[in-house]
């Protein structure tokens, strides 16, 4: 069986860097912004939509009550939500199948756990993570109350959007091998540090 | 500055086990049951009793409204946990002054904070951590069921008294660094593993 790992993480701790310096010291594949593209070409979705959609509670349609009649309604929006879960289903298995690899976030842990993957977390407390979108992006001009604002409220649809299709809580530690946290954390040292855990 | 790791853990999860490991492997100082005998020795409280304080929410006591005079009562057992608290933070100071360091426990990642430990925190589910008990004691035969509740029952103490004293929240991984889930884990290896990020 392939070895997966799985990284969770909490916007702005560097869940995203770890995985990619972790996928280049262990020389296995690595799998971002590649499962959304692959759902956009398969679902015919703009990545932009796909992306919007992962980031937020799929809108539940209640069947609506006419007369005797019981009508499901037929909630375009949730439709797509449940197209784009299936379709990420199909593909992390796909890419699970193909060789080891270190998928970031899209529920892997919970779709792929049959194949027992290494579920990390990573998470930071929130100064450190609004100093890392600083670092990354040093034209971002925002107030450091802005970027909380919206590092918060990215981690509020990521959950959301776990919560709906597992049945589990983001970030809780019982569903996760290991959790760690980044805070005035080199992301370098650390990935050869786990590296090592995963040989 | 020395070195010091300290481990947080959930009963039947093997964290005692992981720092003993640990500190054998990285040829540093272990401290667990060592911390209670010497609270023991310096509060002339029997470890027994020592141990029974610690793993439970102190006693608080109100003052006594008598007329128009307020009396506080002086709560013996409330005293006696003020004294192990007082002497526990001065013992683990000697501890963490004297060489590199595990400290099994004992609130060691608040009480040392300024000198900025790994803060490790160990957990498992309620299964494996059931096995676990059973492992360390073949002669243990108490049913699943009793020996979860006893087991909920020894983390719920440690949990009050963590949390009276910090201020903190117990097993909540922002009071942690890096929290490893030990369910299906070999103890050894993990220790072999972990190690190597300490190096």
């Amino acid at each position: 069986m392939n070895r997966i790992i799985t990284i969770g993480r909490e916007f702005g701790s560097g869940g995203r860097e770890l995985g990619r310096r972790l996928s280049e010291i262990m020389g296995i594949a690595y799998y971002d912004r590649e499962v959304i593209m692959e759902i956009s070409k398969r679902t015919e979705m703009s990545e932009q939509y796909v992306r919007q959609i992962m980031n937020q509670r799929p809108v539940i349609s209640y069947p609506i009550h006419i007369g005797r009649h019981f009508v499901t309604s037929t909630n375009p929006v949730l439709q797509q939500s449940l197209e784009v879960f299936s379709s990420q289903r199909e593909i992390l298995r796909e890419m699970a199948e193909k060789s080891d690899c270190i998928i970031i976030g899209r529920c892997a842990d919970y779709i792929l756990a049959d194949r027992e993957p290494a579920r990390l977390f990573v998470y930071a407390d929130i100064k450190s993570r609004i100093a890392r979108c600083r670092e990354k992006d040093p034209e971002e001009n925002r107030t450091d109350a802005a970027l909380e604002k919206e590092i918060l409220k990215i981690d509020k649809g990521r959950a959301a959007y776990y919560n709906h299709f597992t049945g589990l809580e983001w970030g809780n530690p019982r569903n996760y091998d290991l959790c760690v946290n980044t805070t005035n954390c080199e992301i370098k040292n650390l990935a050869q540090c786990l590296a090592g855990m995963f040989y």
